[in-house]
């Protein structure tokens, strides 16, 4: 089923859900999602809509400059179409630890994401073979503080020269430049193996371990430049007692890591999450 | 602040989002929640618009009527229109357990919930001083299988002449006759202390101890005519290990029904629920 | 029936479980509960035995001299010998917010609480009325940063004369001196509305829906000088969405508060809680 | 390190711990992990215990003799000895679905199971692919109500002749017979797709959509002859609301299966399971 998603945000006033859904019938559209959010405090309203595109009385390509016509222009909307197909491209960027990359790549492979994965890059040829299994182009390119600007560049080149829309660090353990991140805003997801915004920054199962909490956790966010402080996308929690080592924690909390990285991608590719300013509205 | 509540059900079809959005829309009616479902494999819609009274164009006595003319007609629509004002009023049914009773009575004290008790009604005496401390009125019915049809009888001229609206049985430990039942339909919320539907009927701590299960629950439902079978509200669960006895069960499991009771009463509250079939609609 | 609960914790070296377990046995101790456990890292044991006092060959009064001599000396144990009877006296800390209170005195009127409670302390009187009504002497102190010193003195004179064992500040807003903390090592249980570490301090419900996260906790640890950095006991979190004000984070905060204010109680009571360093081993 | 780990299980009677620590500080063993437990209810006494063997007085051979004579004979303990070297043999039996595959082989991969993978058995040949990748000799073998004997033959020959210790059942969809569970008592562990003893039997995600409830979970359990109702090891839960369809059910419900199998595979490998009539005992 070839399928329409229109992303909506603007000052909240009233009308809005009345002129989009309007819109959509006019023009015979069969909704088959449709949600909503106002912000009270920022005053801001948000929107996703999916409906089909078959019966629909307007052309793929004709949709967006009728909609800001019809009803964007008057509310000052920004918004998004998205359809169905193609499927978007995402990137993977790892290190050596294998348990994101298998979750996400098992997934891929079962169907479960409408996503297509040109490359995956990495810093070190630890997982090589994996992604090889995979039928899915690796890409070795070692990573310093001498030769980032440089590492970064080969990275731009690639990921460019494939049309990749989103990266997907998993446990990529390097961390990305502003200038980076810059051509990639919100469209660089994350997994920080803590509950954010405790334990921000390296080792946070030893700092856990340390502070002697009975729960540990995991947090998908965008990337920022302000270090695990970017807008999360899903978290979640494993509960672990005194007998469990750093190495325990380390183990239980690659668990709940897969998880919410493959669910953070989900929510991402289904159109769903509205970054703004430092949190996101999630439509799921 | 004074506000209206619109609950909408009806067989799905194009534009009945547009319609509802507009109808609010037109007479200015400031939306403060609006949600939306459509059951694909039964072709139902269900909707819940909330909006400030204050503003709105039609008054409060006309809004039902405008509405039907305007929309619901067109669309075959089943729906109800609330006010936060006044309050509704709640029964509670208790036995000798406390527990529930204890966590519904200080949310009320606390002002969390927007209720009238106006009284409750148990078999026993035990919970009367309880009860007595809060200031709601305390009538005890003794039932038995002997003089059943007599109680209820006096249970219902109790609820009718404080205009009840929904009853809760806060583990109230019989089970009423379908004709009861069939005065407040969708209106009776139990707490039955099992993950239903594992653990029907009597003694569920002592049947999830004999199965060995790792996990245990708790399940909020409407009441209907078939034990244990009416549509669900509300779930939660709590571990449990080898160590644990029957007692531990109990205990453990009572933190979890009050809770997941509590919820229950909010969700029906603020007119969240839509019962459908067996199974139920919930814009949480 | 009559029980004694032995707890130790000493360095770590072969043979403590068997003089331990064999002090019982030849005394004819019916073991109940035996736990251990060795940090590894610290080099530290931990042992919590629980045993019938009926048949047990020593008098209750010459238990702690005889172990202390076969056992105790050699492996240069810290140890404590608590019996069932007479209960320890728990004193409650409150101000204005009555979930926590409610929660643990309607646990106390059901028997659930192996304890006596002696008195309510409040820097307020809004609370007075709940508490009078489960037959609890109520005491107002009121408290302010200029009159602080006077206040804990009265406390503690009420504290000391009534003598309680530990105190539990269910809520109470007030931040004790590090005097006051001395008088109770290990023996005062607050309860915190974050998921610790993150978000120490006032308001961390705001904190929380300021940054944006997918889940809120509470936490229930042992106070020291160091506000909010004291051993935690437990922790438990609910997951939040969007359109979760800060009030709706309060509200469901507030559930997860008392369940987890409560579990600590009850560890407490039970005698499972070692606390060493900033951490605790407990054993549930 | 090399490790022992001894096993027990007996009636309960004064002094089984003591004899038991006592047996192994004669023998110089560095305990590492211990723990035992009384269930009241049955009169049975269940122990674990681990130590380095490197500085025991006793070889590997004599151990079981010596505790026997020592200890075991007075209690009449069923006992077993296991040693961390050489590794346990597991067996996969997998049909179509590709999550608990994937999940089990990238934990073997990254070396979280101390265990050997000697073959995969499947009635289908769609995961040859997955399996050949990481080395693993794939044998299919198709399976029908006709020819079940002489596939349960052929499958019994090659465990044998791969002296296969334990067998896991990663969604094969195939029930095997009484005779084929007796080669290998609660040493079989299948994962059911439902929180038994909800929704036994086949489909269990359609009939818990049908039912409407909100909470959806996995079961790990050994496999006897009654479908679905052997000793549970590990369950899991998700939530679940009124928008998720059938394949949304199946889709969370697989990331709760693959870590429920994944759990119960790390507590057998750790020989931490104790079963005993329809429960089980575990030591984590």
């Amino acid at each position: 089923m070839k399928t329409a998603i229109l992303i909506i945000q603007c000052p909240d006033q009233k009308g809005i859900v009345a002129a989009v859904s309007d819109f959509l019938f006019v023009n015979k559209g069969n909704i088959l999602e449709i949600d909503q959010h106002v912000d009270q405090a920022m005053g801001m309203f948000f929107m996703r809509a999916a409906w089909e595109l078959e019966s629909f009385a307007l052309a793929k390509e004709e949709i967006g400059t009728v909609f800001w016509e019809k009803v964007g222009k008057d509310f000052r909307m920004e918004y998004n179409l998205h359809f169905n197909s193609p499927k978007p491209k995402m990137a993977l960027f790892v290190s050596k630890l294998s348990h994101c990359l298998f979750d996400i790549l098992s997934r891929y492979y079962s169907g479960q994401f409408e996503v297509e994965i040109p490359l995956v890059i990495s810093n070190h040829l630890d997982l090589k073979e994996v992604v090889d299994n995979f039928g899915i182009p690796f890409h070795h390119i070692p990573t310093s503080n001498a030769n980032k600007a440089e590492a970064e560049k080969k990275q731009l080149d690639l990921l460019k020269s494939h049309d990749v829309d989103f990266i997907v660090l998993a446990r990529y353990m390097q961390i990305l430049s502003g200038d980076f991140i810059q051509h990639y805003p919100n469209q660089i997801i994350n997994i920080h193996h803590s509950f954010l915004p405790a334990f921000v920054g390296a080792k946070p199962y030893h700092a856990a371990y340390e502070r002697g909490v009975k729960i540990i956790g995991a947090t998908a966010h965008y990337v920022t430049e302000v270090l695990d402080a970017g807008p999360i996308i899903e978290q979640d929690v494993a509960r672990v007692r005194h007998h469990n080592s750093v190495s325990d924690l380390v183990q239980m909390g690659q668990d709940v890591e897969k998880v919410v990285l493959s669910k953070a991608i989900r929510y991402h590719l289904g159109r769903k999450i509205f970054p703004f300013g430092n949190k996101t509205v999630i439509f799921y």
